[in-house]
């Protein structure tokens, strides 16, 4: 399969793209080939699909459930309970909502972090879109013995082998839900298997307050005490870090993914050291975290809102810039996730997103890069290559309709047993 | 002129609204009358059209046009030589492309500060969206003696008359532009005439200070003692105020406008007091300001920004809850202009706005305004009507191909004699 994008704008010029396979062939203006397909550039410019680092996709069924509350009550009254209850149905077809959503508003790469692998794996290969996955690990209220959960872990990485789109990743909670000898097994795991690790970290005061009582530092420090710091390891959040402990993650690589309207929404902190960590050699990607976080999951609206939020809290209208917010939404997924993607490149993988500049909030266009993180949305999206296959051309998505009326039916068949607010 | 909108989701329920000439006459389910149009309502949620209540909406060519900079490079290299350029024929086209844009994203009602009164109004006009405009007043750069800029502000608004859709107001642009003498005029002349005052007040720190300097006293104290405090002032930004201050608004019932992205990008502010506000009594408007410091004019987006941004700082994940930033971006815009728009109510005016439910944001769907506020964006709304016409119907403005593309050349007839960066 060969698709031919023709008279496409590439950053600032216009250009043809071939893609053979699943990979970048040539890029050069006039190529002149016959091609499986054919798509017209014109009015269009393409970007690297978006790289979502840090979500929990199938929290779509979610939406809108809980909205405005405090943490406590949200988690205890809203999220756990029915959390408990999903089905592996519901987490395909809450996954399936979400890939959708994501192709939709130009993301064609998410690492996940979630219950019921098995449904969300399947939900995303059929959807065509490329994923990190790994179940949540999650073992501090003592319902699994420590061999228990080795042999969960061990028989999911068995059982999962990883695709072309599809990747096994290691996904312990966080410090205050998965115990010292847990974390301890699963970084001698990690290195013999060479899988990454996806986790929360010093998302809130509360939890590195918890975390000095219980083992007598901050949460970066009981990492890097126990040994977990690696390039491998992938921590969500980050909001309070001290200078030392940024150094620490830079010494061992570490990777980090702000998540910026799941921590205005949350309350859990607004001043993301980003320029701080980028001076260290830190690399920086955005994230949605789930929607019932976010309530959307659209990287163009994370991309501003991190710049947005950046420039406030520093005082600083320089900060954050869009190029900056536009490398940490691309070329650094790529980077963190350690695959050929984010840039578009002779020889990368073929994830291709065109935005539609006949729009008003691509006129005038003086500044692509601005106007896709500033002024744009999603929805400017108009064609989407994943893995060299189109997923979705002229905003329409194959079976869209059916997605979305199977997301609407099994979240309400999670939540009509009890009155939803 | 009749319209009838046939089971559409009003809030919690199903019903048919009918329009007649420029109002809503009938809500109620199952109308059954001969209506000149009828919309299918199905799938479809209606809602008052958004109130942008500050915003300059020519600055549209202005778009991506010097991001990321500090503020005085930026307007002294960026906007004010530029400004300087404009030609009505420009701010003509420019309005055309924000009030397209408006309309897109489920604008039907702004509140305008800008040059070349003319060519805005005939554009608003032209467009069909109900707008309140005003020409900048400033002469702090003694270029017009006091009775110059007199004469220019009682001839404009003796030749612009206030028609259905367009209404004049006063906009002086701020305390460190305009003088005491024209304020103390303004404040007169603004009564006689029950005229609106529109203008900036209290955004940064520098402006609070030099008020100090050059007055002694703060902006809005300043703004008391000359006696321009009144129901009919509008004031945009108010980042910078104490509690006194709140209070002097309070007392005098002054309408303020809260613009979140503009502030959080040029790094004015973020601690905006919606809720001390709110106690005091004060009515809150949301506003995108122009694109140059906001870069879209999608309300959406305003209103979830102004959400998120409000329970991060004041640290408190149920303030700026989305139906109060909602009833900010449609009923209280209604009460800051002093029509009867903002909410859909029978002989209310018909400025009413379709979202699509059959999307990603909006599936599930158990809270709709969640939904508008946090998870949708403007490109959701399917269906614009403004005053009783149908300006937008399945994503579709007339005459959008040719706005944009005239959007397009006279935004680069305004800056390519210049190099753009």
């Amino acid at each position: 399969m060969s698709i031919l994008i023709k008279n496409v704008l590439l950053y600032n010029n216009i250009t043809d793209i071939l893609i053979e396979g699943n990979k970048i062939k040539t890029i050069a203006p006039n190529i002149n080939v016959v091609a499986d397909k054919v798509i017209d550039g014109t009015e269009k410019a393409a970007v690297p699909g978006f790289v979502n680092c840090h979500t929990h996709a199938a929290m779509t069924v979610f939406r809108g459930f809980g909205d405005d509350m405090e943490l406590e009550p949200w988690l205890s009254d809203k999220i756990w309970p029915y959390e408990a209850k999903l089905t592996s149905e519901i987490v395909y077809h809450a996954m399936k909502l979400a890939c959708l959503e994501m192709i939709k508003t130009g993301t064609t790469c998410f690492n996940d972090m979630y219950w019921n692998l098995s449904a969300g794996r399947e939900a995303a290969e059929e959807m065509g879109i490329r994923s990190f996955q790994g179940k949540v690990i999650l073992d501090s209220d003592h319902t699994k013995t420590f061999n228990e959960t080795v042999h969960e872990v061990e028989s999911s990485f068995n059982k999962y082998q990883n695709t072309e789109l599809t990747t096994f990743t290691l996904a312990p909670h966080a410090v205050y839900t998965v115990s010292t000898r847990i974390l301890e097994w699963l970084r001698d795991f990690s290195k013999a298997n060479d899988l990454l690790v996806h986790m929360h970290l010093a998302e809130t005061p509360l939890e590195c307050d918890n975390c000095k009582k219980q083992y007598g530092v901050t949460p970066v420090r009981y990492l890097n005490r126990i040994g977990l710091l690696s390039p491998r390891l992938i921590i969500a959040h980050c909001l309070w870090l001290d200078d030392e402990e940024m150094q620490m993650l830079a010494d061992n690589d570490v990777k980090i993914v702000h998540n910026p309207n799941s921590n205005l929404k949350l309350a859990s902190g607004y001043h993301f050291k980003y320029h701080e960590m980028k001076d260290k050699g830190l690399t920086v990607g955005l994230g949605t975290d789930g929607v019932s976080s976010s309530n959307n999951l659209d990287m163009t609206e994370t991309m501003k809102v991190a710049s947005f939020i950046g420039k406030a809290w520093r005082d600083d209208p320089t900060a954050c810039s869009a190029v900056d917010m536009f490398k940490c939404a691309t070329h650094n997924g790529g980077i963190i996730l350690n695959k050929q993607l984010g840039d578009i490149k002779e020889g990368y993988l073929a994830d291709i997103v065109l935005f539609d500049l006949h729009t008003p909030a691509f006129t005038p266009n003086y500044n692509l890069i601005s106007n896709i993180v500033y002024s744009g949305n999603g929805n400017d999206v108009d064609t989407v290559i994943c893995n060299g296959k189109v997923l979705m051309e002229n905003r329409k998505v194959e079976n869209e309709d059916e997605i979305l009326r199977n997301g609407n039916i099994y979240a309400h068949k999670l939540v009509d047993d009890d009155a939803a607010e």
